[in-house]
């Protein structure tokens, strides 16, 4: 078995405990793709996609080889994702193409995985079970993760679909009691301060090494920006406007003709959105999302602001009260997204309701090293190319996050629930 | 609803015969994606095919849109191939994202159509059948062709599955008690000779008006080209040598890497093939199947020969004493392809096994007029840039094809059951 | 040397006229190339094309190679265009790139290939002298097909220059004393005809060999369709409108979005043509140029004819009192295109001018064999993905062209002289 | 005149040192491109380079532009490179499609700007110098970049010619009379630095604000990595070993099939190289060139070490004792590469030779702001998708340079004069 890396610590003592993390994370899986037929969880919108399926089979795989150490070449092949030093595997871009295995034998194939890896939990000697707690534990992670993408995926897919295929019902209309809140922002003095995880719990590597960092003072605004903000750059002729765009940024406009965000479409100058109960009629206070980092950049500046960077971010975050104070898909009384009612003071909807982005390019902190053998893969080899977001989204597990969890996309990604939070020199 | 075309003209006076026909040619459809899970049926492998659900559900938009004139603006969107003049439609390299309508959904509408149109057939006035007929009878000749895609279709997915999928079993091994066939030619003497259908029946306006061609003395193979003489070619380094090629072809191949024809793998000199019943070992003796134009036009050139013209082709085949004595799926006691016993003199296979490549750029034949409204789309705006291919394939309904029927693709089409038959000047 | 085919075949007995010819030709492509500077002579507009500098050195080294049989190898690799059995050459997209060796140089090098190839005419003995002859007389034609493109080419790249440079100065406006032609047709009652080169002279391989072709009942308009005519079409919406189109014409025209033909563009409902003397106003009456296939063929169709096939085009020239009636480039005293005065009875344009699309896809003859050796790859290897040419244009040499000669390019080929003549079936 | 900005700042008392500086850069662009003929300047070997022509062209627009604020719509559509806020401009991958305005009417046009900018300097009364001397500065600087390109740019286009030119003669070779450098390493404690420009003199306003950085222990080679390394990495399979790679640089690698560095080939074993004397036989002890980001990255890894920051860079540049000491074109006796002796102590290398890539993504300092105006334009909208390289090549003119300097590339970039020196964590 490869080894873990000491740098997805997480202090697991209890087997119960482990047992019962594990099926409560393969479960939610399983709830939220029965939603889906079998026909739905076959789609691939496009390469960056994956199939439900897919995302079923590869989280269980992952269990198969890195903690029951039980290869298969077959197997590996088809739901292997990237790790190279697995072996070789089936194209990306033809995960839709997979009919076979069926979505039965995928779910027959997932309930013995679960079987082995409790009898795992429960039967190892004391030294084998703290070599296979951590993995688990991480597998847990990995699976949440992958319960996130299941979710953009599939809403990737849907949106080209003429019928506009709905995941659920919408919620029950819940007039807001509150007025929404009003853009205000809070001041930080910056200096040396530190960022990285610490404390108990498990981290991913990329969150360590906790390190000093210098940083100017700042403010940060206590929410994210709105759909209403989002019209008045579109209203502005923000698309067309290159002096407020990055030059790669506004290539990608026109090459792409981009007009609004996306999953979004305006006719008659009323705003559609398509969430996960099809196209809806969009609230102006309610957080934007499905922005690429180019849009994000270019709106913060056309606000007169600025994205943060990730040290900004995480050092702010520090004096919410309530990371997890946003909406989720989980909590179904309320449909993702959904305006924040001026009920509280300070940062808002940190974690929950969209992903921000932040200005800082993914790369490893001072200090950081992969893990030796194929987990060493799990981060550090996509450190270019790409930008760090940080929070959470409405299709982040409740609890997956943490302040100092880094996010990462290329900056052209338009299908992920990512939006922005401004942030302003002092 | 739209005029159906003189040209696609059928005698069908009988209401009972039609309506027999009709059930008929939608059950065989049926009967085929029986063989298909509602997974399999959603597999796109490239834009230039079609998942079995949108083959099942396009066929009965043909019915609905143009027998029962029963437009229906959502499902136009949906399942309209490439009839510009009913409006607009989804793209078709995404059809294999429509995981909704769910499979179920578009069984329920297949049986709707068919109580619609046993219905009309039933109960129309004298009038009104005499127009609605011979749209019904193209109908049931559209849905056939797309039978035959059904099979490529989904065997250009199938192959991309690691695991190999299979349609259904393999057959029994059934040893043939005849030597396999050699090579012989027949000659013509060529002349003033007429081409085009002609007769009773159906037939498509493509193959009209019959006129005359003068045709040089030829010669034509007794047989199609085995994949043992594809074996001499590849062994002769054939993909390797330009002086075989069209210059096209010859750039078709470098940039595809190709050394062998599609659906085929050479595993220490043992050559594989891809069919129904998944991967099997090929026998030398059988045609040559899956060839693009370039290669068969090369391996006509390697072999001594040329292709034939199309013209060539259908004068000669009004010799074949059998043309439907090939072998076809649905003949489930033998599998396609198999060699062809040396019993019969004279030209053989002429109708299934493979389709074979002519010479001959497809174009209208003097006087060719396509017919008004959508049906006119039918065939005559793909005239360009595509090859004529004659005959019929294992593939092809039995029955479906004619010795005058013209097959087209683009010359780099490989995912087609295609193979060709030398000619020669005499 | 490689033994020139003999269906190039040229009749050149005296070695004076031989002389005289060569020297002839190479003297004006040198006088073409005096309009242009060295810079402008590296220039390549895309990989369709090529520099002047490279076309100029390209019919050196086919002198050099296949004349004077004096193989170099670095030569070989720089100025080979497609003989694969010369050896490796140069990309041909990065032509333009080959500013070394200097424009003098390839000056200098032309001079010294003319003293050899003149050397070897006069003093070469008779056996020697009858297989070289009719080489040379191939060399010649090579190069005039050649200074064709040098126009074409140069052209295409001016027309990319938003200075819009000019070859040379406009000619003085010269009005016509007649009203320009209007369209009328004549009418062949066809029959069992026959197509391909006879007689003396020169002929390339595939005007060969000569063989009846039976032909139903046409007419032919008496000239090419005029600016007037596309303006019908433009004005008419012709661009977007499916039903006009063969389906791939459709999709070139989206694809690429074009409004009207290559060289144009529409200032405020002004025409401006690009041309050799840069942009100019375009008289409705001249000859429209610069049409892909797609765009002749559904021309012809809003005006409701069709194109002529090439045999039909070929048969009704024979009845044109004179082939060379058209305008020419080297016909300083007027600018290509002009309309065609009231003049004369009968076919006009069918040299001069522009080319004209036929329906035929370019294919060889019955019988058609290539040359063995390298000169076989002059023609045969692009016989596929093309469509026939007619006529001749005004940037063709006088003399050059012939009623049986064919010129091909692919269907979407839009920088070529290349416009249409009416037919229709009777 | 758009306002330069003053983060652009250089303190330009004198004008009698500014018409010297001023003319000293025109007069170096002019020797550089005296090496090229007009032909060699139209090169453009692929959309991210420029020719030489288009390269004086633009500079001396420039000066136009923005010094002599003598805007001409023409000229700034050929000329302009991409500033939004001056206007439309020609497509830049076909800048080497401009032959005209000729060679020798670029050449008259920059003598004239020459004048005028020379008039205005001596003439202007002193308010309008105070505001046009930054921005003559600042065009001077800009020139010199655009110098650096000359070189680059002309070798991508004469790498690709397989005459191979060179620019001029290679130097006498003279023979090392020191052995060559060992790697050796220096170690730095770290800590809260200051980064970013300071003191007089021109500096970009990327170099701006001066900010500070906490850093960490690190130790810093004392030169580049060298040929020596580079083949180490090839010998030892680099190329073909995905765990030493970044994920999107092993696709790059895969994708383009890259076996060594560019610019190189290895032929029986001997590396040669591509240089401004064409092809030579390298020095394994010379420092790795023409590196992209991907490439020098693994072979960091390869090595045992990782890419500096470019704090860390920067603040072991301070160490330094002088920064100029590499190997730089102008030095004619002696040619870019060559070794580095082993005479002095400390850190050798740091300007001239190659650029050493970081691993720091290119992005504004905190609190970086872009000028207003066009000038804006110059730095801040490409802050994506870059990594800085610091230091110096070859290339870059001397003087041109410091340890604040900031230039950046595309990860994928290989056409630049860059290589690497392996840092360390302590």
């Amino acid at each position: 078995m490869s080894e873990p890396a000491g740098l997805f610590a997480a202090t697991v003592d209890d087997r119960a405990a482990l047992r019962s993390r594990f099926l409560a994370v393969r479960q939610r899986t399983d709830a939220l793709t029965a939603l889906l037929s079998s026909e739905d969880q076959l789609l691939q919108a496009f390469a960056d996609t994956s199939p439900a399926k897919w995302h079923r089979a590869h989280t269980s795989w992952f269990f198969e080889n890195f903690v029951l150490a039980s290869h298969d070449d077959d197997r590996s092949f088809l739901w292997n994702s990237y790790y190279d030093a697995v072996g070789p595997r089936h194209p990306r871009h033809q995960r839709g193409l997979l009919s076979r295995p069926a979505n039965e034998e995928v779910t027959r194939w997932r309930g013995e995985v679960d079987r082995r890896v409790v009898s795992l939990i429960d039967s190892a000697d004391a030294a084998a079970f703290d070599a296979v707690a951590p993995v688990v534990a991480l597998g847990c992670q990995h699976e949440e993760q992958h319960q996130e993408l299941i979710l953009t995926d599939i809403l990737a897919a849907f949106v080209l679909n003429p019928t506009g295929p709905a995941l659920r019902a919408p919620p029950p209309t819940t007039p807001m009691t509150q007025a929404p809140r009003s853009v205000t922002e809070i001041e930080f003095p910056g200096g040396l301060i530190e960022t990285g995880f610490q404390g108990l719990g498990f981290s991913f590597d990329n969150e360590h090494p906790r390190h000093k960092v210098f940083v100017q003072p700042f403010a940060l605004s206590t929410r994210a920006v709105t759909v209403r903000e989002v019209r008045a750059f579109v209203d502005a002729g923000g698309y067309a406007t290159p002096s407020l765009w990055l030059s790669a940024g506004f290539a990608f406009v026109q090459q792409h003709r981009l007009q609004h965000p996306h999953m979004m479409k305006i006719e008659d100058g009323v705003w559609l959105g398509f969430g996960v109960s099809g196209w809806r009629l969009v609230d102006d206070d309610e957080p934007a999302a499905f922005l690429s980092f180019y849009e994000a950049e270019a709106i913060a500046r056309f606000l007169g602001g600025r994205l943060p960077t990730e040290a900004e971010w995480e050092h702010a975050c520090a004096s919410s009260l309530d990371f997890d104070d946003g909406v989720f898909f989980d909590d179904v009384a309320s449909s993702p997204l959904r305006p924040m009612p001026a009920t509280r003071a300070g940062l808002t909807q940190m974690g929950g309701d969209v992903w921000e982005w932040t200005s800082s390019a993914y790369a490893g902190y001072p200090g950081f090293a992969t893990a030796s053998g194929a987990l060493g893969e799990y981060n550090g080899k996509f450190m270019i190319g790409q930008q760090v977001l940080r929070g959470g989204s409405a299709f982040t597990p409740v609890g997956h996050a943490r302040p100092s969890y880094r996010n990462f996309w290329p900056p052209e990604t338009r299908f992920q629930m990512s939006g922005l939070r401004i942030a302003r020199d002092r």
